[in-house]
């Protein structure tokens, strides 16, 4: 471990990254804290709040707070213009909101969390209680990362994200290891570095490959499926505007297929959840029936080739998602920049004016 | 009216949809009278099941149940290749489930109802009692056109899936007017077919303009979001290997916006319910913002243009993916096809082979 350490991570702060783990760690007992306090007073529903990315990052929530919680949990993925529009029939004002805004000001999440505190629901805000959208939510419902060197993908926020939902599902009797998953997750930092490090040469290779090609395709599936449509539509569609194809293992077969061809490059995002099998399909189908040059042109990252020593098996599922973000979001994403020599902080319309 | 239905409509047997409608509003009744069956036994929740085309189509009659129902009525639109695998913690042998397969042996539909089956749960399927699913339903849950000359888009199916979910809503005491409705759409076959013919130069001109293009984008919400996704996936990509991109209008703005610029035509499909306004949004951003040649590539389709006489207003909403399957899976795809010389038929690999 010790040597690799001393491999350079491509535009990447390790030490930075490193103190933003420490500090995120003491970020997710606030989370846990509100979760606490969430599970003493009672709540009839929780409600996931999202827009774009930030409704791509809570999926994986949603997906594990269905698959440990009780028949009775009820878990809603919205997303924040629907509901402006269409309000949902099961919030009520014991409901409980979380939501995410980097930027503090995301139009459709303002709007909804203002009507959200007008109907006396509760709204638990990633965000700063310094912007607009922490203001509507009121400083006790903001949870601001404490330090943050930019660097990473979407790791920091499935974090804290988790420390709430898994927290509640511990304080429903359905998550009885929480304390535990803590435990073991609070130097996956380290972890996370050196996952980086084994990934960097393939990221290069893989950006060198494919960052030119004029459509691609990503597959993915379970818990996986939200970092799937964020890496192909936040970061690849947004920032270097590429043409990308997303969609899950099981609708791969209902008529995507088709489109596969020689000088495609299909993606799979292989999981480590029930649904693997239906990508095991998906790949099964890829390496041997497609009518192409065979493994030309098919990835497959499966984040089970990537250890997080000391970590129960059980856990995996959990990590799975921040395993990927890391190897896409934040590395593939980088060297595909170096590729296509489009910034990814160029933008032809977003925040470039009203619409 | 007496000289439009002189109009022809391009391989279309006009009198053949007529003979459909007629038996397929005697079909509505059985479906109706299921829905009564089960009312009267009493559920704990529905169940909508399909895969890739089923499971969009099955879209929009999960949106009208969530839009019309009471808070308490449980309605879930599920994957069965993903039900297969991870199940779902709401179903239990009180639930009952709803699904279709045209061939009658889609294998992942297949494997699903007959584990329901074993499971004690109630399946409904709009399928042939004599194929694979329909063995494994039993006689006593199929339904299956009676009369089914082939031509039309999703109609026929959204209007049977419609019976049932709308009399369940209507046993519920939330849809009263049901009967007026199954009254005002009895005729609404003649109405389709004059939609058709007033959409038919549209359609042709459509197919000129925008069938050979590389890469298309497709924008749709509210009860239309079902149709978009299977007239861009099941129709384009399956169908005519057509690269498509489909995108709600609230998502628009989170990524996808980026991949507007010059020839790449859009397709706006505009609804009639509460998401209206935010395909509102999308079509005032693509005429007024964008780095594009105005109006060039975009295509607004509009179900509000399309009028039903005698119809409510307040059914206009059912109908409206009944409009929009008519003018783009039947007609567009129709005219796509005479552009492209890519026979609607042809597949690479779906069942070519088994994989």
């Amino acid at each position: 471990m010790a040597e690799t350490e001393k491999v350079e991570i491509m535009n990447f702060d390790q030490e930075g990254y490193l103190e933003d783990g420490k500090a995120l760690v003491e970020t997710g007992k606030q989370m846990a804290a509100m979760a606490d306090k969430i599970a003493d007073e009672g709540y009839d529903a929780i409600f996931l709040m999202g827009v774009g990315g930030t409704w791509d990052e809570l999926m994986q929530l949603e997906y594990l707070m269905n698959k440990f919680g009780d028949k009775d949990l009820e878990v809603y993925l919205i997303h924040a213009a629907e509901w402006n529009v269409s309000g949902h029939k099961r919030m009520t004002e014991k409901s409980v909101v979380l939501t995410a805004s980097e930027s503090g000001t995301t139009p459709e999440v303002l709007e909804a969390v203002k009507k959200m505190k007008e109907m006396g629901i509760r709204v638990i805000a990633m965000t700063s209680p310094e912007g607009p959208i922490g203001q509507a939510v009121g400083a006790e419902g903001c949870v601001k990362m404490a330090s943050d060197h930019g660097s990473g993908g979407c790791e920091k926020g499935y974090y804290l994200a988790d420390c709430f939902g898994l927290r509640l599902l511990y304080r429903r009797g359905c998550f009885p290891k929480y304390d535990l998953f803590i435990e073991q997750t609070k130097d996956i930092w380290k972890d996370l570095l050196d996952i980086r490090k084994k990934f960097e040469p393939k990221a290069e290779e893989l950006a060198k490959k494919y960052a030119l090609a004029p459509y691609t395709m990503f597959v993915g599936s379970g818990a996986l499926w939200g970092e799937t449509i964020l890496f192909a539509m936040c970061i690849l569609e947004e920032m270097q505007w590429k043409r990308t194809r997303y969609i899950t293992s099981a609708d791969f077969f209902h008529g995507t297929l088709e489109l596969v061809e020689k000088d495609v490059p299909v993606f799979l995002f292989k999981g480590e959840d029930e649904c693997r099998k239906l990508d095991e399909r998906v790949e099964a189908f890829l390496t041997n029936f497609a009518d192409r040059t065979k493994d030309e042109d098919i990835v497959v990252i499966d984040t089970a080739e990537y250890a997080i020593p000391g970590l129960d098996d059980d856990f995996r599922v959990i990590v799975s998602p921040w395993i990927l973000t890391i190897l896409v979001t934040d590395r593939l994403a980088r060297y595909y920049e170096t590729v296509t020599k489009h910034n990814l902080k160029y933008r032809r319309y977003y925040h470039q004016f009203d619409y």
